[in-house]
């Protein structure tokens, strides 16, 4: 079926209007009418070909929330008229060690929700910023909060899950003391999650503007890293610090704040390579440098749970899907608090 | 009390006969006529002032066996006679965190075998390149070994507990595909002790000359890493790396041979950075670098005792005192299989 999208028809053109076609759901397919789509640093990052191999024409897009309009014959989680969210991932093996233990995201046929290889037409996977979508039930989620909440909801999708996976992973909650560094998308929801899961939260920033803001997301303590002495009262005193920002920048600032044994977790990987991290600050207290990607799919129905639980949602400003291009320029500067999110009904008309 | 010692006067003099005092033993020292000291790649970066602040005149060693000949009025665990070693660390705080958690090697306070800052005369500490040295006794460890294997006990108490402990932190054992980078010193003991403890165990060198060394050694295979097609033939598959080599190296291609969750932990930290390593390796499977450094007391006992109940000592050269310049010479052109020690009996004379 055709439906309605934005998207862009090379690396250096504005997104547009587009129509696309969805298939018709298989006998394990769950069909999506889409309401809102969260707007991620990635989609700039692929639409602009920022990253290898992007194909056009490109619909970014993967923080998708909505409503079953059609399932397939064999699909039984899921009716015609459930709100639902599908993240990064619309398809994976299945059947590797790391599917069958529901870290679709870590599979080597992890298929991404755009950009990459499918059957479907085009030839590649095409995302959120359009009317439907069409998935595999493994990789569509309940959403439990409330609809009026929905939109604030689709920024979990990604956001949310690719912090929440690594804070469960090294055990943020009580008793630990947790870094978020970075104050953006992924940032602010690191700071409500690490917080609900009851840490002592300690955000990071650039900027001195943003420690009311930073307190209000639920941080503890806000430090202004490039305030030595602030950073020096911290020093060996962190369990776990989850670093979301991509740009390049000094890590050994952090690793020195973290305790014997204490793990710094990046979620987002740079353009180019972060000034190597000093070898000494890992060994003279046995810390770690990690990675971590999105999550998977069991953990991603939990971080919707204990979201809808707690009353989380992101931070978010609602667009038209004809202010996408706008958007961008203005994330580019920082300019957002903290995530846009596309009213997907403007592609109605 | 003056004991005989071999040691430097300046960075580049070689090292020559000294005479040291050595403190009388208080309520809680132990003191120990040196047998064997073993020469470890930290001696001469030491005694070179390749690292930051030596002092001299310059007594390196801190792998040190021998027998107490002297025990304070308060130590009740040793007794005059004892077979006994001292490894990196001979004195800390004693009642931090990390103290009381048996970890004194990360300790703040932790106090070296060598050029440390001490009460003791000259001001800095002096090692086991001498006749006797005058420890507290809680940075004494009990050797069961048998009597005849002392020469080739000395080199655990760096190379061994350096290797030991991420092995059991990063839970080396059956079941376990484990990688040890290096067959140098420490890297020998690394595949000892990983074979002892039941991994699988490959070990990755440069040089394919060392192939059969090191399945001599216990390596259940060895993968020349200059050899992409070798390496790319181990993708995703070790749970745990341990990579002794200090020179700067490409991290990545190690990385890449991680499975999910895996860990690669350096032990050895280069004089200039690595390569700064690709993020991408880190989040895409959620894996780690880590640093680790020489253990504990209780768990260099844990070491010794593991050890000698499986039988494993260092392949060792032994050499007179006055052969340590040309000993250094070897070590640096990797000429030495795997360890120099020292037989302290030559200082006598």
């Amino acid at each position: 079926m055709l439906v309605h999208a934005y998207g862009a028809h090379a690396a250096d053109k504005p997104l547009e209007f587009l129509q696309i076609t969805r298939r018709t759901p298989g006998t394990h397919d769950v069909q999506i009418d889409i309401a809102f789509c969260g707007v991620c640093h990635s989609d700039l990052h692929q639409v602009r070909a920022e990253w290898e191999g992007t194909q056009f024409p490109c619909v970014p897009g993967h923080e998708i929330v909505g409503r079953v309009s059609a399932v397939g014959a064999h699909v039984s989680d899921f009716k015609i008229g459930d709100l639902v969210g599908v993240g990064c991932i619309v398809d994976s093996c299945k059947h590797c060690a790391d599917c069958e233990a529901g870290f679709e995201n870590y599979c080597d046929g992890m298929v991404g929700t755009y950009n990459a290889p499918t059957k479907d037409e085009p030839g590649w996977t095409l995302g959120g910023y359009s009317q439907k979508i069409v998935v595999h039930e493994r990789f569509a989620l309940r959403i439990r909060h409330a609809e009026d909440q929905l939109a604030a909801v689709a920024p979990l999708l990604c956001a949310g899950i690719t912090t929440y996976s690594p804070l469960r992973h090294w055990e943020a909650g009580p008793g630990k003391k947790v870094g978020v560094v970075g104050i953006g998308g992924l940032g602010h929801m690191g700071i409500k999650l690490a917080h609900a899961m009851g840490a002592h939260v300690v955000a990071f920033t650039t900027s001195d503007s943003k420690r009311e803001a930073a307190k209000a997301l639920g941080a503890d303590e806000v430090v202004v890293s490039r305030n030595p002495g602030e950073m020096a009262a911290h020093a060996q005193s962190f369990d776990f610090i989850l670093n979301t920002v991509a740009a390049p920048h000094d890590l050994d600032a952090f690793l020195a704040l973290l305790k014997r044994d204490g793990t710094m977790t990046l979620v987002g990987a740079p353009a180019t390579p972060h000034p190597s991290p000093n070898v000494f600050n890992l060994i003279t207290k046995r810390r770690s440098i990690a990675g971590s990607m999105i999550g998977g799919i069991p953990e991603t129905q939990e971080m919707l749970d204990f979201c809808a639980e707690h009353g989380i949602v992101a931070d978010i400003e609602l667009i038209r899907a004809d202010e996408i291009n706008e958007a961008y320029e203005r994330m580019l500067k920082g300019d957002v608090k903290y995530r846009f999110v596309i009213d997907t009904a403007t592609l109605a008309a």
